[in-house]
């Protein structure tokens, strides 16, 4: 016999034995008709041992996946109300040098008639865009007169003001937005020390 | 004895029968010794084939819901990106005017320096807003020269001009949109008939 076939019978057998097991496994009836050192109540207790013991692992696993199932539709929930609330914050961010820049435009005095009137359709296409901005959820940050927030506000300047209190914003020198609850960019300000 | 506490008590009853048919379930021994009319044979055999039963049972509910899993897994995945994909829609919407009516004052002819300047400021603030929503995903939909194409053209005109193909679209009345694939608003086009 070559070497060849003496590894294919091998094989074989391997494979009938694997087959004989499982098919104890599928019908456990079987195996207690061919193990006659038990009898047949003692066989019947083991199976049913057994039986309980692969219920129980059924059970657990099911309850764990049912876990797992739940935590994804929670989680997913959040994602996606948190997904939702914040969807256009890329788009906003762009925007922000935006409206920089049309309010400094706006800021340029009209000397001519002509100027003035082009300057009026302009400040009404600015107003549609805050407008939009706004249904979205944008909001520029409050600041002259109020208390200086680190979350909001930057410093970047301070001043002495004795007639108004200490660590009130005297200026705004640059905007800051925030898109429902979170700070786009803070505003750039000027304290009272 | 008043009708609340008849309602308390048979919740009370309707309760401890649950209970009692769980504990059967649980430990099913302890029913076969209750049951003298069969052998303790034959009572193991009915015991083997219900809890044979129950594993079948428990190995499909698992099956269900590992399908259900991850079906909801595919399925959340699926809504994740369409709704970054069109995460801006809504404020992009919003913005079609504030473009429509940003090109309308640009249109307007500066007849003083003074006019001439601001606009070129305007201009500028103009291009930035359209490189932002271009960020995003918007871009025109294309004219004049083009086929006409009823999925992003909207034809509130037509004429007949023998120098240009038929079906072509000769003029553009109102810009059209689109977010990606997704058409935002068709543009309103004179059609060469």
């Amino acid at each position: 016999m070559s070497e060849t076939n003496e590894f294919k019978e091998q094989v074989v057998e391997e494979n009938t034995v694997v087959e004989e097991q499982q098919n104890v496994q599928e019908e456990s009836t079987v195996e207690a008709e061919v193990t006659p050192e038990l009898s047949l109540e003692e066989q019947q207790r083991v199976e049913l041992s057994a039986l309980e013991l692969k219920l129980d692992e059924e059970e657990s696993r099911y309850l764990r996946l049912r876990a797992d199932y739940d935590n994804l539709k929670r989680r997913t929930q959040t994602e996606r109300v948190a997904q939702e609330k914040y969807r256009a914050q890329n788009l906003l961010t762009d925007l922000l040098p935006v409206l920089d820049n049309f309010e400094r435009a706006l800021q340029v005095e009209a000397k001519t008639e002509d100027a003035e009137s082009m300057k009026k359709g302009i400040e009404m296409v600015y107003r549609s865009l805050i407008e939009a901005t706004s249904k979205e959820g944008l909001e520029p940050v409050a600041t002259e007169g109020e208390t200086f927030d680190p979350n909001v506000h930057h410093a970047v300047m301070q001043e002495q003001d004795d007639l108004k209190e200490v660590g009130i914003v005297l200026q705004e020198l640059q905007k800051g937005y925030k898109l429902k609850d979170r700070v786009l960019r803070p505003a750039m300000v000027k304290v009272n020390e």
